[in-house]
């Protein structure tokens, strides 16, 4: 028997997409002929690093995520568990869901079907070391901050700024407690990077050299599509 | 006579283009048959409010942007000045050659071919009232700072960053001071407003309602071809 410990998928899939213009879920729209999820799936379904994925879904969806499985012969065992209101409660609900034997955890965006097995690895790796880490790649725009929303507050320098994605991939011990830590608080943090800092944990910078975009709005489709095509 | 105060939009197109992967200036990549840059020339031309262009470019160019005008057949007065190695230093170019009715100044990227009449508009408003404005939009991503590269040194509010675009619109004399200084301290900046805190200028931030893409990367072609298509 093995007793190296595993390492286990969250896809966050459980999302309501507000930003876009339909009510069909932004997930199960179809790129070259699978639905978005499918090809984030297969991503983690394929990758040798990853030994168990929990899917974080709205019930109402469970038998089409079955299906889903079925029709790709997705071979590597996974769970289907129910979101919350917030990303926060759908991660804790994932984390518990998580098998003893792992001791690590790669979160990562249903609606980023592009995330590279490189990418993967190399935040799992990051996350060994340093305890958390996350995808990010440079910003290429010109970011200022407006506590009114009205007028510029403060110029940030912009070969400071990272926009993080996910894969967001932590020692496990580590997340729960910094999400215990963001419960304790009544807080609400958008990533699971911020919830790091309540406890001080330091978050390693890994660098994207792909695109890893997540679709968010009707225009990114068509941008994600010319990209999976090109794989 | 009219005495009333003139305004004159300055076209920044004497960028280098460094993100784009061909050697071609991104500025004559054709579009619907017609360079970017005419594109963006025909919003200026068009515009109610625009008395007289300033065309900062590459002094090689200078027949090239003369035939477009001829091509297009664009009526309004403009003047083409050779720009400098940095963005300030093409903006400054500019400045000198604003004609002195003019107290008001519309500085926006050759490379950004979308941007609409009412932004046009409501950043000159904003600029006569309150010294300095610049389009923005709020910042869907999730944007960390990081002194090192390597570790998050610092999370930002998500729903206090913005993206800033242009047009940057300033009353002439505020520009100048503020460009004046930055000259003064040696200092370089990416942006014009960021160029206004030296001086403690209110900058106010007017929200784009419709994209705005700024052409860097080679796969914004297809994007902005697709906006271009819906105009």
């Amino acid at each position: 028997m093995n007793n190296q410990p595993t390492t286990t998928a969250i896809i966050v899939a459980a999302g309501r997409g507000t930003r876009m213009a339909s009510h069909e879920n932004k997930l199960f729209i179809k790129i070259h002929g699978r639905p978005v999820i499918a090809h984030t799936w297969a991503i983690f379904n394929n990758h040798p690093e990853i030994d168990h994925i929990v899917l974080v879904i709205n019930n109402t969806l469970h038998d089409a995520f079955n299906d889903i499985a079925a029709i790709a012969g997705f071979k590597k065992s996974f769970s289907l568990v129910q979101g919350g209101n917030e990303r926060q409660d759908s991660v804790w609900s994932g984390l518990n869901t998580v098998p003893e034997s792992s001791d690590t955890v790669v979160i990562h965006d249903g609606a980023r079907p592009l995330v590279s097995n490189t990418l993967i690895s190399d935040t799992i790796h990051a996350a060994k070391t340093f305890g958390a880490a996350v995808a990010a790649q440079p910003v290429p725009d010109t970011i200022k901050e407006s506590t009114d929303g009205n007028f510029i507050s403060r110029h940030l320098e912009r070969n400071t700024l990272w926009a993080v994605q996910t894969p967001q991939t932590f020692k496990i011990t580590i997340i729960k407690q910094a999400l215990s830590k963001v419960f304790e608080s009544g807080l609400s943090v958008t990533d699971d990077t911020a919830a790091c800092a309540l406890i001080d944990q330091q978050v390693k910078l890994v660098e994207s050299q792909s695109p890893n975009p997540k679709l968010t709005r009707p225009q990114d489709v068509e941008y994600i599509t010319s990209l999976l095509n090109e794989r």
